[in-house]
């Protein structure tokens, strides 16, 4: 859902949009379909997932064997962060953002972080956005001579789910193409949002405040509201 | 070489060393056997391999259908950054790096990166690291609430190719088991470095200024002095 809003605020602004997706060892490939029928769907010139396999390295609920937590229920992993966090991803995405970046001679980076609902991941905040574009300019070829400035945007920095929701309905964007739940269920071959962890919890919420109904399918039978 | 002088001096500092390498597309896989070697040899807790496979975004020679550029005839692609520069690289790497540093619950980052026979590389400059280090305590869950503070370590940076074949000496890494070339012959089954490519030739300045013979074979016969 973020993503979805994030390249259609891009292509709002008049960029010509380059869609990135990451097979990064999550439990299922669900969201990269969505992601590449979102992408196709609204006008992006490209789309390319790339492999980054960070299960090697274990350590999150996303990638590892520890269970997903439902119903709110999940352990912290220290420093209120939630098991489902995987370490430095955020870091990793923009990197390899940075070098199709480069290979395309692009300067603007997009990215759907979210401080206001963000569960507590320490790599969504405004200040790891305004250092990782001090570390673009320093680390790429095009910024070494002063020739390129990059700039990471984070249009949805401060909006809250609800407002993510209203500014997808701004923008024409049909969430019902998207995809947010971290484990979703199978039900008759069709995978389908569990609504009990994190990500569907949150989802939901922001539909049921904005006071629009959610056209995903979900597990729980919600569709609030 | 780079790296495994760096691994030995994280073990002569008393670290206990984690070993990471990169399948990233690379037209070889041989460089990856040997730091398996090396890692065993010297002596690391561990050592994996992670894939990030960025033949996805080409630009590269290193990873795209661009010719590896021999005897010093390669053009630049600009910016005087040679055609073997991997858009972004060392920040995708090291962002990885740091993200398995905190599953391990480690601070302390080692890297080859050497900013006097850089080649033009941006992404290998005493700058680029200091502002990985400063994004690095933003990035993370550990450092976000003030807990870590991360280091990125650059024990290289300063010495030539000669200082580094000195320094092997001196920490008493066997040279003969690493591999450097980026576009390997190969003969009679074996793979061996072309003598030609940037990073042979690198290498064999170093060994020929520091007055040592380089221990393994080269397509060329070189084996300077």
């Amino acid at each position: 859902m973020d993503s979805a809003v994030v390249l259609a605020e891009a292509l709002a602004r008049g960029f010509t949009a380059y869609a990135l997706s990451f097979r990064y060892g999550q439990r299922h490939g669900i969201e990269l379909l969505a992601a590449d029928r979102v992408a196709k769907a609204l006008g992006a010139a490209d789309h390319r997932t790339v492999t980054v396999d960070l299960s090697a390295l274990g350590g999150s609920a996303l990638t590892d064997d520890i269970d997903v937590p439902k119903d709110r229920s999940g352990e912290s992993i220290g420093h209120g962060v939630p098991a489902t966090y995987v370490p430095a991803r955020n870091t990793i995405f923009l990197s390899i953002a940075l070098g199709w970046a480069e290979v395309l001679g692009a300067t603007d980076l997009f990215v759907g972080v979210n401080a206001v609902d963000y569960s507590g991941y320490p790599d969504c905040r405004p200040d790891f956005i305004a250092a990782f574009e001090a570390l673009a300019d320093l680390a790429t070829a095009a910024g070494a001579e002063g020739g390129a400035k990059f700039r990471v945007h984070a249009p949805l920095m401060e909006l809250s789910k609800a407002g993510i929701v209203r500014r997808a309905a701004e923008l024409g964007v049909d969430l019902g193409i998207t995809h947010t739940c971290y484990d979703p269920v199978v039900r008759d071959g069709e995978a389908i949002a569990c609504g009990r962890c994190d990500a569907c919890i949150l989802r939901l919420a922001g539909f049921a405040e904005a006071g629009v109904p959610d056209p995903v399918p979900y597990a729980t039978g919600a569709a609030r509201p």
